[in-house]
């Protein structure tokens, strides 16, 4: 059986940028869990909850965050499964500060990082990293970046037709 | 059999970094290769030896480059391997421009990037990646945290000696 | 006869500033075609539309992109043309992530960048290029920039009689 | 009885900016404590340590740490007592990435921030701190500004003498 | 009796961000006033409410600018008390000018800064200061951690209803 | 009789800003000229109206301009009058780029530069150079700064009757 | 016969980084000229040399210059030629001051603009400029393209040779 | 007789920076007085100097400051004098924080700010604006900056004659 994908955001205020996310997962059909637990105001159940992931059936944990972004790092101290960080755009800085905060991991200790933002792209790295022992999201994969290439394509079609004569 | 890591740099002055990735590798008796493709100057190696990458016994791939590093990206392109992107500082910007062209991919187009220079790590996210399917790393992950931490308490020993009275 | 200018986007979403692209290209009378490729989802289609660019006609290419826009220098890797990289501003980071991912080439394979959402420029850039061998646009640009500084006159003119007395 | 600080690093190599944190609290009589204690080697050290800091008489904790730098946010997440946090500059980003992880923090949990490498400022706000209830550090502050003021009286007098006929 | 919390900001635009420090204290009953003073405008002004303010029963000066946010640094310089530094959010820069015009202070005269327009946290980090020498506030601190914690745990278990089957 | 101060701005779009540059200059009765000349566009009407500006009777230039701002840069560079750089903000970076560009001026050829849409300080600046030799302005300047003052602490009255008891 | 490239650079210190372009130009047998003008300190011959760069046989202007890096943006208000703005790194910014000024450019005049001390990049782009009517700089760039992945191809294999069994 | 400029600096260590200042003050006879006083350590002795620094024959005032530099700001908030504002450059961040906290003054109270280490602009916009109402100063400029152009077109001729032929 599959393993399940933890989605786990530091505020609620994330969830829009994690919606994305959760329809990625669901459009493959992974399992997933998403919560809301803080590196800061709730650090005992973060730890609890990430030293119990493997065993609760978690093969990869998605960590959401603004500003100082400690969850994924918070988390990644917890596990040796993949943590993959989302950097969340806040109001002033644009969200270089999440994403520094996420990405620029100590040596032994990392965090996967994608773009501020970037929901989806969250989702699709937790897939990969499924796939690789997973025949069956292998080919979703396959599929999904082909229609997503035909999605361009159309694009290109209809840009074409709009402008070259 | 456990499936190879790729490692593949833009330019050869990315070794010294990327030598503690394959010190790491070593260490962990993961399977690696080593190669340096430029995604600007050799283009059709860098997609060839990618779309083949699977067939040839890859699981993961890690690409490091400076400036406008675009090698992870133009490798998560032309695969559903996850990429770890592992941005190099050059002269100038700290790497801050590599790091921002390394993780902020397009949608669907996923590169797990790790800190600037930071070659340790893209080994361990490559290792925690294979160690979802592979029992014998997964200890070996356990363990090595397990080393780590015995590290930093040593030190906090030896300075706990030197200065707490 | 002149040569086309071809103008890739790599999302249809940065097609309001290539619009100013093509009415500037239009009100040279200069040929064009608007395409819209992926560095990431269509990176194939953009190596085979670039190889066969050259004897397709075209002489420059326009490429825009934002966030870790690649797809200038994954054109330039692929023609000896010059390609001007035009750098489109994307939510949070204001446009510096494409800047630096377009500006930042590595030596032997340069992007003639333009300024963060700079469509009119990439289209004169790519004017200046073709009145190289051209005398009927170099004539063009000279009544250009005449005309712009006529507007700039006419602008102080303006403010002089409302400020100055 | 005077209540200690605890210093805390997160690696050995922060030390030399800490060892000015520990001069000034020798030179102001305050107790202290150094420990290393890494945010993501040794989180559940850091959680117990903290978590029994106000018992062990600790008053306040200073907190060093580079790059993606959550050590302080950790601990602030363990304790209600105040945290001083330390960005350390390291290798390419000048420490604005340590400053960023360090002050950019939510709602509830704050980190008392000061400047990069500031390690005689962390040591002097946990002075002014401690001297809210204790006379004897209050006068040793006035005399400490006091000092410092009349160096620079004195190098003035100095450069005066040098320059100015 | 509970010393004041001074709270002054350079200008009355800042006074949105520091209704959010004025509701928290209120809060926890911490007595405070509220001044308008500017480091630039009213710099002897400044001066003379920041020399009296420890007689005048202040216990901790709050402060908040934004631009090249002076007025921290301008209060630290004339008193002993700890100075808690709020940089406030301008047009342009979105406060990274006020953020490191207050963190980067010389050594000596230390600003414990919080993040930008972190409103709440500024009063929080007050508290703490004043809980060390205040059973009541400490106890306080305790519960309103609690309810934070409890906060998440109850947008945990709706986000959980929600999302997990 | 007192010599005038031009305002010259690269751009209509400057406007804004820069009225309140005029609405400053108005209040304290210093002549001044508004003008539009663009560095790039007009480079010529740029160095025949500055290299005529001394015998025209100007004493101070104000040159605002947004992006590559070079207009205060190429203003300079045609006078040995002092001119002031305002740097304009424009979409995506915040006004560095313009501030980046007036402020870092090479050797012998300085910029007095001020806030990014600082359009009264520049005003300010140029009667503060004025008022040297100018006792009347001298006298204004000093009743200025008061009023400002009065502001000031007319606002902070009416917030301590607002918030302290 | 060929036409020039003329290299300007703003101060005798960027010699180091223009010695690559000009070696470039010469490997390629293009006809070039360098010269020192300074768009602050000799806007004049700036002007002037411009003006007459057509006739006096140039094809592409090469600008390098750093901090707040105008004379690209000087040379290009002065011509229809194509400008190639080639920013230089100085002491402190890291060259970002220079980037910004030379690719900022408003809307009419363009600078072609390349890495941070891309002094090669500068030059191959004049090359791809001028191969756009050449036939045999046109062999000679595919030729150049060729030879730098024969590097890459033969570092490729020395380091496979080196690290893979 | 001709006013003096007073050179404050905030600390001994920006004296390289602020010699090239005093020697160009040097070069042009210009009465100068050099001091050390510290917007933090010594703010009174800040007040006092400057609200006396017109009766005691000054009429600029250069300020040189880095980190949080405060010293420009502080001055100008006490005194009519134009100020101008000099950002040193120091370890880490290269001066930004230094120009940030320089420029960036509130509507009111501008400071003059040159470039990052720009020591001898400083002086040059003094004696500019001294020269407003000094013609001996005003023919000394002229000589100055014709003396620049020369040496820039000395270095044109010998690099003419060492690269073009």
């Amino acid at each position: 059986m599959l393993k399940k994908v933890a989605i786990i955001m530091g505020s609620d205020s994330d969830l829009p940028v994690l919606q994305k996310t959760i329809d990625t997962l669901v459009s493959f059909d992974v399992p997933y869990e998403v919560h809301i637990y803080s590196a800061h105001r709730t650090p005992a159940e973060v730890a609890t909850f990430i030293s119990n992931a493997e065993e609760n059936g978690f093969a990869v944990i998605i960590a959401a965050a603004g500003m100082a972004a400690h969850l994924a790092g918070a988390i990644a101290a917890n596990t040796i499964l993949p943590v993959i960080g989302l950097p969340i755009k806040s109001a002033g800085l644009g969200g270089i500060d999440a994403l520094l905060s996420t990405v620029q991991m100590p040596s032994g200790i990392p965090v996967a990082t994608v773009a501020i933002d970037g929901g989806t792209n969250a989702a699709i790295l937790a897939i990969e990293m499924l796939a690789l022992s997973d025949i069956d999201l292998h080919e979703k994969l396959i599929q999904y970046r082909c229609k997503n290439k035909q999605t361009v394509l159309q694009k290109n079609a209809d840009i074409e037709a709009k402008f070259n004569k």
